[in-house]
């Protein structure tokens, strides 16, 4: 048997995410195994450094599978790139040592949140942005605490302008707070999690460059939508409905309710895995 | 009447063009004129710095139109960007003198080419650069001249890497030889054009940053195809099919047949607009 790693970039947004679920093959991981059983005619099972949700993008997912046959592995990408869709791309492949496991040996993940706060938006970034307006929860919450607090809306109401006025040094000292290892049960969105929800992060970035508002997040581990509650959370903080002050009660509560709101999936990019 | 200057920005991909054209209205005027009119409630022309076609994006469209009524610049914006698709933004509208003709006061174009020359695609760019692989002219031109020149072509047969060796220092030779005034009817696919094919490139920019060439063109005005003719050219010199030195026998020969390909639409934007 050859075990390969894969590199991996895909743009998430017409996929089911990553990993295989019943009858859909609307996934990355099936797309992935259908074209290697075409290339190698035997049943191939792909590992990938874990799930990502759907709508959820990869500059550098890792995966890996073994196989009986031994092929180049250019040939492999060759093979890939040239059957796969456009918005999977193979960035690389190399044979690994036989104990190599894309998912098992990874011990740490970035993560980068994308969040588009130009006065107008991108229309060239606007898929893998988020982009909050009237519609959104997030964005009303605001409208509502500015009313409550008697703020100044700018751009007056009805409130249109999507631009939202960050507070980026609160949320560094939030993010400074989160830092370490912790019980993040309340950034997971899996309540019948029953294995251990201690993950360490070792380091949050935020910084806004012409207009788009990046977090990077990295850390050993990340829960069920933990960097995209991490991200609600944080924004929430940067607009005033949370305090930094908050995050050590959230961390101790240990329950998702206590925690911002999921921001969503097509501003996420899983950057690079760790091993 | 008051008359309003946009500012604009436009993904082009899904749209027939700028312009108007009998019955479709899937182009960016036609999009532009019924949401004003919904607002303004009576028929509203716009006039364009100048045509974009179908699939050429914009970074920094100008367009200009009259009303008998007087709104706030930011009202309109903000009615144009809340029932606009996605995929046009207005970044700015102001009051323009009367005389103000986005067409006819143009004095000057900056337009950028974009090809995605990187070892493997990237997935998020993919819309809005023009990438060569086995199915395009331009590539099979290439493998062609490989194969009589007994060049060697990296990765060897069949070929499927789609990175090609562009020799940016001859592309620089030759795109110094097309800047100044000249009679550029050679770069022109309009062959009934009647008026004068006389215009001045002031400069050429090219450069290559993590495998995404891009070749910037100013100048005062460019002919139908105009700028994806000079990029054609310029990537046929880049890989040899061409040398710097035709340049001059191009514009002499005042005939389409004598220049290089028309290099595909999506990697085109119309960037700045001078007045």
């Amino acid at each position: 048997m050859t075990n390969y790693k894969l590199l991996l970039s895909y743009d998430g947004t017409r996929y089911s995410g990553w990993q295989k679920q019943g009858n859909t093959d609307n996934t990355i991981q099936a797309k992935l195994e259908q074209t290697l059983e075409r290339l190698l005619g035997e049943p191939i099972e792909i590992h990938g450094s874990g799930r990502t949700d759907a709508g959820v993008h990869a500059l550098g997912q890792v995966a890996n599978f073994k196989t009986t046959l031994t092929k180049e592995p250019e040939e492999i990408q060759e093979y890939l790139n040239t059957y796969l869709p456009l918005d999977i791309r193979i960035l690389s492949v190399e044979t690994a040592p036989d104990r190599f496991h894309a998912r098992l040996n990874a011990v740490g993940k970035h993560y980068q949140y994308r969040i588009d706060n130009g006065a107008v938006a991108n229309v060239f970034a606007r898929k893998y942005v988020a982009r909050f307006t009237e519609k959104d929860y997030f964005f009303r919450k605001w409208t509502d605490l500015c009313k409550s607090q008697k703020r100044t809306i700018p751009g007056g109401a009805p409130l249109r302008n999507e631009q939202l006025p960050y507070d980026i040094a609160a949320m560094k000292r939030a993010a400074a707070l989160l830092v370490g290892e912790h019980d993040f049960r309340s950034f997971c969105d899996n309540k019948r999690m029953k294995k251990s929800t201690v993950r360490t992060i070792t380091k949050i970035d935020i910084k806004e460059v012409d207009g788009i508002l990046t977090l990077d997040f990295y850390g050993n581990g990340f829960l069920y939508h933990m960097v995209r509650i991490l991200t609600g959370t944080l924004l929430e903080i940067g607009i005033g409905c949370l305090a930094p002050e908050d995050i050590p009660t959230i961390l101790e509560q240990k329950n998702r309710e206590a925690a911002g709101f999921t921001a969503p999936s097509q501003g996420l990019f899983l950057t690079d895995v760790f091993y």
